[in-house]
């Protein structure tokens, strides 16, 4: 397969700039890769690493040469820099981010971007509980979802081509409306995540406990102790952007679990078992599902 | 090193009586296992596998041979059945479980045991998702935690027996009050299963919402979607038998979710970072704990 873009730089080579960096020099979709980002000294590392070809400490005419923009940073960072990358990119630069809640960076993007160039949002659905380039890997995005949330105005060209980019690495590639993605994303990734740290914190708030946890923590307790491991600063940032759809979310599990500790108060153990067994079949059918992509195309 | 035991009976073959059977025979520890079960088409089968040698599909005189039975059944069933087996035992026979729960159990049976038999609670802090003899392993309880609860009536020579028992199946033996366990049970599993399943069921509850976890669940939530595929029949019974401490926990939950929600309501950033990171950096101290064995030695 030919090239898809000359030349690419990616803001933020974290875990997802990294691993995307990694896949794109693999399976050779790009020809070259520059890294954007403030710790001169990572991007020298990871230039040294092999995961990028060159690197701007600083934003400046050097990307006025690229095709693309991956801004890869936390959410909390994708407007304002995208904002200050636009006076240095050349006519027909595609921009698009990779971060987790969608609605108010495409809305505050679409107040500023320039009609010389595109902004496509995406948002590719993949991860682990580490952070930093260290961390990246080429197949991180093999057999996961990719969901693209153009707008009316947005260049149906611009969005084929960052289409084509999340498939070479391996995405299955959906196309959605961004409030739509971010409810979405607010009850399967979201909520979890506070669920997760709620879990672990309440547990550490017991005096004494900590150490209990440590001796006494069996399989189904490590598996939150991981989720709530993920990166603070990130994880605060993604939920305070989609406060709006993880404030319902949690209302909704709070309602949820009020009737099981009701039933348990009760000693109901009719409705506690008609309950848990909706869980496990709906795993079970997860399982099955394990092989069949998602079937809304982009 | 010798036989600790001529014969052991084991009722329940299960996952947990499944892989105590084969960790025992693949470390000769027992001359003898006899499986023992309602369903003697299962019995059978296990025979078949060599996970036992014999077989009682009905309480009858061959439990007088045994020297240990091992009540490896659901939580429900345990104080019935050590009744009902109990006009079979021969002067000595030490019966211990491996319930879940540990308060009601201990205390029901300390009613009705006679002088002339022994029993020792005990809990494997082990298992997976799956169940059934089928999933059984020898391996499944090397480096855990194996939890006796003696009173003061137990006889010494009998808890040191069903300690070494443990240990020699690469359990790491300790020694507690019953209400002790039950409460760090209740919170270090019992309220991650409700938890898990609030998760999981909260979002089926959902309009529609079926197709779209299945589509879109990322990492996090596929772990919540496992712990939640647990036993549905077994969850419940430890549930409400242990819900005295269980309901307290989940009260100190439902307390700290409702903290970190206002912190969410208010953009209380750095109320949330803090919080994050809490989990954060426990996660760090239980990595590196995980060589460490608890210190508490029975």
């Amino acid at each position: 397969m030919t090239v898809l873009f000359e030349r690419v730089a990616i803001s933020g080579v974290g875990l997802i700039g990294g691993s995307l960096a990694k896949a794109l020099k693999e399976k050779k979709i790009v020809g070259e890769i520059l890294g954007v980002g403030r710790h001169e000294e990572r991007l020298q590392r990871a230039r040294e690493d092999g995961i990028i070809d060159g690197y701007a400490a600083h934003l400046d005419a050097s990307l006025g040469g690229v095709d693309v923009v991956v801004v890869a940073t936390p959410v909390g960072m994708i407007v304002d820099l995208t904002k200050k990358m636009i006076p240095f990119l050349k006519k027909g630069t595609i921009i698009t981010d990779v971060g987790s809640v969608k609605k108010e960076i495409v809305r505050e993007i679409a107040q500023f971007i320039p009609d010389t160039l595109h902004f496509v949002g995406a948002h590719p659905i993949a991860g682990t509980e580490n952070s930093g380039f260290e961390a990246s890997f080429a197949t991180l995005f093999e057999n996961s979802t990719c969901v693209l949330t153009p707008v009316s105005t947005t260049s149906p060209v611009a969005v084929a081509k960052i289409k084509e980019l999340w498939s070479r690495v391996g995405s299955h590639v959906v196309s959605m409306d961004c409030d739509r993605h971010d409810e979405i994303l607010a009850a399967v990734s979201h909520l979890p995540h506070v669920i997760a740290y709620s879990m672990v914190n309440c547990l550490l708030k017991r005096e004494g406990f900590e150490k209990t946890i440590l001796s006494f923590s069996a399989g189904g307790f490590k598996d939150f102790t991981r989720i709530a491991a993920s990166h603070s600063e990130m994880w605060r940032d993604i939920i305070l952007m989609n406060r709006d759809k993880v404030l319902p979310a949690i209302e909704l599990f709070q309602d949820y679990l009020n009737e099981l500790k009701e039933a348990i108060e009760k000693g109901d153990g009719e409705k506690l078992f008609s309950e848990f067994q909706k869980s496990r079949t709906f795993k079970r059918l997860m399982k099955e599902k394990e092989v069949t992509p998602p079937s809304s195309e982009c």
